[in-house]
């Protein structure tokens, strides 16, 4: 049984407080480990590549062999079942349809002064994607990260993915070969990550890393963040579903479910205006449970995080769920419009009872790389943003210089900063001799 | 005499690199520090502030002194001269023209298996914006930081700025009064940023921490990182001129200068067609230096890290200048437009002779606050997007359910997600029995 919180006893406040800031991660400290390897790739390069795959992933390899083969891929992917094929390129189509529109228009204008200003979106050269190995390698991630930057109109599209004794998901090498990846290496870890930062002799360095991983590829990408752009670093995803009354409480249990299977740190919550549906899906969770071939994961989950919140009105509701900040939240109600409206921090929102998370893991099209742990607060789910960014530009007149030069060589002065402002004068006075055309 | 190179001589791939990996930062490791101070405010809060702020600042408060009053504020900024006024007004207004221009829009439509997608954004809801005390209290920083957040619609936005001995430049004051600041607090360094991530008594906790820093505020901005966003740690500062022959030498040299003197880190490059504009640009260099009252910062940059190149044609200079990355980039030659499409990393370009890179500290309207040490690469200046997160929307009919939930159902089901895939079969199986209206 989950916990319970009632939004009308007294000793709610302290108890949802407390449940804020559970941390739900352990945080093992892997720093130095990584520094170590980080620093062997950058100094023995493909070599250590080799011997680190061959003691982390029992896998023996060459430089030669780090890449994957046009053969092999092709070999691989030919596994793949019709169906299974047909499903992955539905999905490619509809994330890459939803991620065009994100595309960023550029801007130029002059204003009345004679200043034409505005800015310009460009792609980054080359981006490298993470995979996680083994039981975590999602071909729909590597759809969710590598379409985006294709769209973005990146060059070169690199993927590291560990094939812990050679073995690996051959979906996750049609997706990549369905959103454009042009590389891809059969490392994984953080000496993947330092690969793709520092470059090697196979492998040329990329510009942005991305992409879910371990502790170990976690503490890699912030240690190389600077020398390259990253994302986020993912912690466990959450779901917040909020319900009235009329719903199914299956569907409801189902899609705590789907959460909870994802990993025993994931975090599953129900907030309602109705006791009675809270304890419905409560008892569908449990009698639905013990199905699932994941029923040990999400069982250790539901336990430890799943939380009901019974709720006085909708208003509340929002007020909570602007709280938790979810990664995933479900609108389940009559007028879901309505209440996302009032919900201000959320990673992505399913509004009414027909979409559910599931099918934005996998196919609405927005993207399902989502800001985790509150951080929906100040943060954003991956996009073509990502993969691109903005140079502004500026282009004065000579009249344009002379409208607003004079204040600037002001503030110029005003911070002590001379040249800044004779870099002006100088220019002024020599218009002033000669008037502008 | 700075290094000067040219595409020409056999050694210049070689110089070149080591000018690219040449690091011009010292990194002293303050992090245990840090990580002690901000466990401090963390335990102790206000009394903690007090505490470092008589130790690191030399000024005794008491929590109720911590922020500054409206009166304090309006009389500081009483002794604010009438011009130096109507300069950082006119400045507020040029940068809050051009950031309004920055909006994106938000998204919605609808698609062919009726699925209504989209996305919106909104503002995060507190900004807190670290402001150096001393010399390196720059009004234009405080506007260059604010003014984005308050067009994103950032509600409260707090202000810390150490005051060391009391003292602060009234300009300041006065530039969060025009920015629309909320609160500012005479607090300052690493404890400032953590009151800022995780509050006390006295200041509430912001979501959103910007603006530049120390070494210990930096290493407190990457330690907070996570509780909080954070905008980019900024390294030192760089300008790259490229110019054709028939340009005037002390332009180009006090621009190069206007770099300089921000720091003995900073990096002033000039890349040109023409060996006797580089030697004349060198000239008026050392002929202008000894003239500046900061000359002994120039000119240590200048020295030890300023460098001139003598290339073949602009086809070479865009080939070098994507190589550099430049925060700033100059392009005073003729037709700058056409280089500017070819220089496809930077943080701002300014273009053609009467667009100094001073104007763009200033008054020009985009942000000062850019990418440095070659993150133009991946990354970009400071927006109206850092202050914004985007939420993306799903809303499925049954019939866009049943259209797309299929491919989902394989997809789950490849993963090993089974809850995943159950929770739209229970959806479609009802629907079936009833068929969608």
């Amino acid at each position: 049984m989950p916990v319970t919180l009632n939004t009308s006893e007294p000793d709610f406040e302290a108890r949802f407080a407390d449940m804020l800031a559970a941390k739900r991660e352990d945080s093992t400290d892997v720093n130095d480990a990584v520094a170590a390897i980080i620093a062997d790739v950058r100094k023995r390069g493909d070599a250590a590549l080799c011997d680190l795959t061959s003691r982390f992933d029992r896998l023996d390899l060459t430089p030669d062999r780090l890449r994957f083969s046009p053969e092999e891929i092709a070999a691989q992917v030919a596994h793949v079942s019709a169906p299974d094929r047909a499903a992955l390129t539905l999905a490619a189509e509809r994330i890459r349809a939803y991620h065009e529109r994100q595309m960023p228009e550029d801007a130029i204008w002059t204003d009345p002064q004679g200043a034409t200003l505005g800015w310009r979106w460009t792609p980054v050269s080359a981006a490298g994607l993470y995979v996680p190995g083994g039981q975590a390698a999602y071909p729909s991630s590597v759809l969710m990260n590598a379409i985006p930057a294709r769209v973005a109109g990146v060059d070169r599209l690199v993927i590291c993915v560990p094939t812990p004794g050679g073995h690996l998901n051959p979906l996750v090498l049609l997706a990549a070969q369905l959103s454009g990846v042009t590389e891809i290496y059969r490392i994984g870890g953080a000496q993947a990550i330092a690969a793709m930062a520092f470059g090697t002799d196979t492998i040329a360095p990329v510009d942005k890393i991305t992409g879910p991983g371990n502790a170990y590829v976690a503490a890699a990408k912030r240690q190389v963040f600077g020398r390259v752009g990253i994302d986020m670093i993912a912690g466990p995803s959450e779901v917040l579903v909020i319900a009235e009354g009329d719903q199914h409480p299956d569907w409801l249990a189902l899609d705590l479910l789907a959460q909870a299977e994802h990993d025993a740190d994931a975090q599953s919550i129900l907030i309602t205006t109705d006791p009675a549906l809270g304890h419905a899906v409560a008892g569908a969770v449990d009698r639905i449970l013990p199905s699932l071939p994941r029923a040990r994961i999400a069982g250790a989950s539901w336990r430890d995080y799943g939380t009901i919140i019974i709720v006085r009105d909708l208003e509340e509701a929002a007020a909570l769920s602007n709280r938790i900040a979810p990664e995933h939240l479900e609108l389940c109600v009559d007028d879901p419009e309505a209440l996302a409206a009032k919900c201000v921090h959320a990673g992505a929102i399913f509004l009414g009872p027909h979409t559910p998370e599931a099918v934005g893991d996998y196919i609405s099209g927005p993207n399902h790389v989502l800001p985790t742990a509150r951080s929906a607060r100040f943060s954003s789910g991956l996009s073509v943003l990502d993969f691109l960014k903005r140079t502004t530009m500026a282009r004065l007149t000579p009249g344009a210089l002379n409208a607003v030069g004079h204040a600037a060589m002001r503030l110029a002065a005003a911070e002590g900063l001379q040249a800044h402002g004779e870099s002006i004068r100088a220019r002024l006075d020599l218009l002033n001799e000669r008037p502008p055309e």
